[in-house]
């Protein structure tokens, strides 16, 4: 295997699939990429049995071959060299050369045959959407997405196409983020869960534009297609929470206020509440809504804090305690100046929503408040 | 106790002090920073027994007091609160109350008697210097501190005032860094060895700026003093190197090299050599001058790697086994776009040098390459 190609180029194809490549495993083939020609082009590949990544760039191509090489050693080295012509070769000795001006490394490489095939799909629904769209999406509900692995289903995220309306639902059983948008395509109603760590790569992968991405499902696989690069998954098994029927649809009181004004209220309140001395004890702020005004208050062994501010109150006066954190998490995760709160009894969630649009809708169980 | 004050200006102060703050201490009281006011004054001060730092700033003050409040907390609520004016009084339940725009929060506070006076230092020596050049010249050098207890000598790092120049030496036994500077006003000969944690804090608080700080030492004790703050710490006792008689001389090989290039081939070359997969080995890097070139190499389980630069060469050909974290430590501290690097034999130090004036010099043991 022969070829020469620039650095800014294989660069940004290492970048890409060097996310699949697993990081703690027995079988260091895992920790390798596999680089194989074909005619002009070469093709990366990554895999760690649960996302594999594939990137094909051009390429001048001198030799036809192929070979694995330890991922991190290989793209750390590419990065530092000069922008500069890499020549990269794999020797009689099945090292791998890389050689750039004064510049000559030599790698030792795997047998490319070892190296796991990714998973054929054979996708039965698919979508396109804009990939600065998903990247948004992904990014204001990922954070929702549980962490614990006794409900494996809720460590992945719901992508639901129903009516051609995409909506991204993730829950941890605090709290719930959903994002909706329409598609521009007619579109069979199909939907699958995604597990968080992979979006978190295609996450990082995707491009901030319009470029479009492709998004097909088959029935245990994914598979999200760029121009360039594609990303295989499994998709998580099980029953997604029901999550229409846990959203309420009416409120008891509802405040629109200016979102930046109640996230810094929050951020300050939520020194006195994590700064608790038993670590163990959560102390919920108190939100209570009288017309005209929301006060967030807060008191702990260290302090108390209190938080006055102005907003325009529709319904009943009402008192229900929270982990600030959830609030924080879905504030920052919101562009719009201003947001509706929506409350019911002191018991029964809280939903921040759009005050213009569906868009999305965030919401959060309250914590009862000691007496 | 009750001051009005802008959140700017106390926050700049907090700032400053925060610094000498005690991280994990049995005694709660260091955790806290101590407020005082002096009529229209107010003075900060912090103390973890080794550095005190005092700032002293204007301020309304309506109410003459004092109080130690924990200065995590303190300086948190004070940086998240909006950019205006600031009402902070000591109430009569012995609680600090922080009140700004809708915000009130309230703090418990320790007893100011109980805080720790600072030591007090009756200065025998003293220079001042720029605020930017002490900067410089600390971070150029505070990386070869050393980080074992086991000299304690060499966790600090000597000021030397000698015939009007200002010397800051580190060494840690693997390397010496070694500043100079001219003071602009005469000044007696006196040496000090500052802890390098000090040095660290006073970096920190440091402008980067012409005003200028003065430094005094007592028996025990140095003082950093600037405009409205005061730094406090204990001298190390014993013996410091003699440095002067450790750097040779004469040099068999000289070369004049690119900073940057060099820099680049040693970060380059010390990915493989930190890449061995049996840790407790270290593989030197060898360093071999030719006439008119350089070569840079390494080879060990997970490759080789092998850098050329052309360089303008004078005296013998020599080679030589060097950790090139050492390399890059120094070099990353230079500006000079060319430097000189002096050899003598292959297990004599290597010396790092401006091409130009003596503001610098760094030097590093070789390691024996192996056969």
């Amino acid at each position: 295997m022969k070829i020469v190609c620039y650095k800014d180029k294989i660069l940004r194809a290492i970048n890409s699939v060097v996310k699949g490549v697993a990081s703690k495993t027995p079988m260091p083939i895992l920790e390798g990429i596999l680089i194989q020609t074909n005619d002009n082009e070469i093709k990366l590949t990554t895999y760690d049995l649960e996302i594999g990544i594939e990137y094909i760039m051009d390429c001048e191509v001198k030799e036809q071959g192929s070979t694995v090489v330890n991922a991190v050693m290989f793209s750390e080295i590419i990065r530092k060299l000069p922008d500069s012509e890499i020549y990269i070769t794999l020797n009689e000795k099945n090292l791998l050369e890389i050689e750039c001006e004064g510049s000559l490394y030599k790698l030792a490489t795997m047998n490319p045959g070892e190296f796991p095939e990714l998973p054929k799909i054979e996708i039965e629904n698919s979508i396109e959407i804009e990939q600065n769209t998903l990247k948004n999406m992904i990014r204001k509900t990922i954070f929702a997405v549980s962490t614990e692995e006794n409900r494996p289903i809720f460590t992945g995220c719901l992508f639901e196409i129903e009516n051609n309306q995409l909506s991204l639902v993730a829950v941890d059983g605090f709290r719930l983020a959903l994002r909706n948008v329409y598609l521009n395509k007619q579109t069979n109603n199909f939907s699958a869960v995604i597990p968080g760590k992979t979006l978190n790569e295609v996450n990082k992968i995707l491009l901030d534009s319009f470029d479009m991405i492709k998004i097909g499902v088959s029935k245990n696989q994914a598979l999200f297609e760029m121009d360039n690069c594609k990303i295989v998954t499994r998709i998580l098994d099980g029953e997604f929470l029901n999550y229409k029927s846990v959203i309420p649809n009416n409120w008891e009181t509802r405040i629109k206020v200016n979102k930046t004004s109640i996230q810094d209220c929050f951020e300050r309140v939520s020194l006195i509440s994590s700064s608790s001395i038993e670590k163990e004890k959560k102390y919920p702020v108190k939100v209570s809504v009288e017309i005209g005004k929301v006060i967030i208050s807060c008191t702990n062994q260290t302090g108390d804090a209190k938080e006055e501010i102005y907003v325009s109150t529709e319904g009943k006066n009402i008192e229900a305690g929270f982990n600030p954190k959830y609030f924080l998490d879905s504030l920052k995760a919101i562009d719009d100046e201003e947001v509706f709160i929506e409350f019911g009894t002191s018991i029964s969630p809280c939903l921040i929503k759009s005050v213009d649009n569906n868009n999305y809708t965030y919401m959060i169980l309250p914590i009862r408040l000691k007496d």
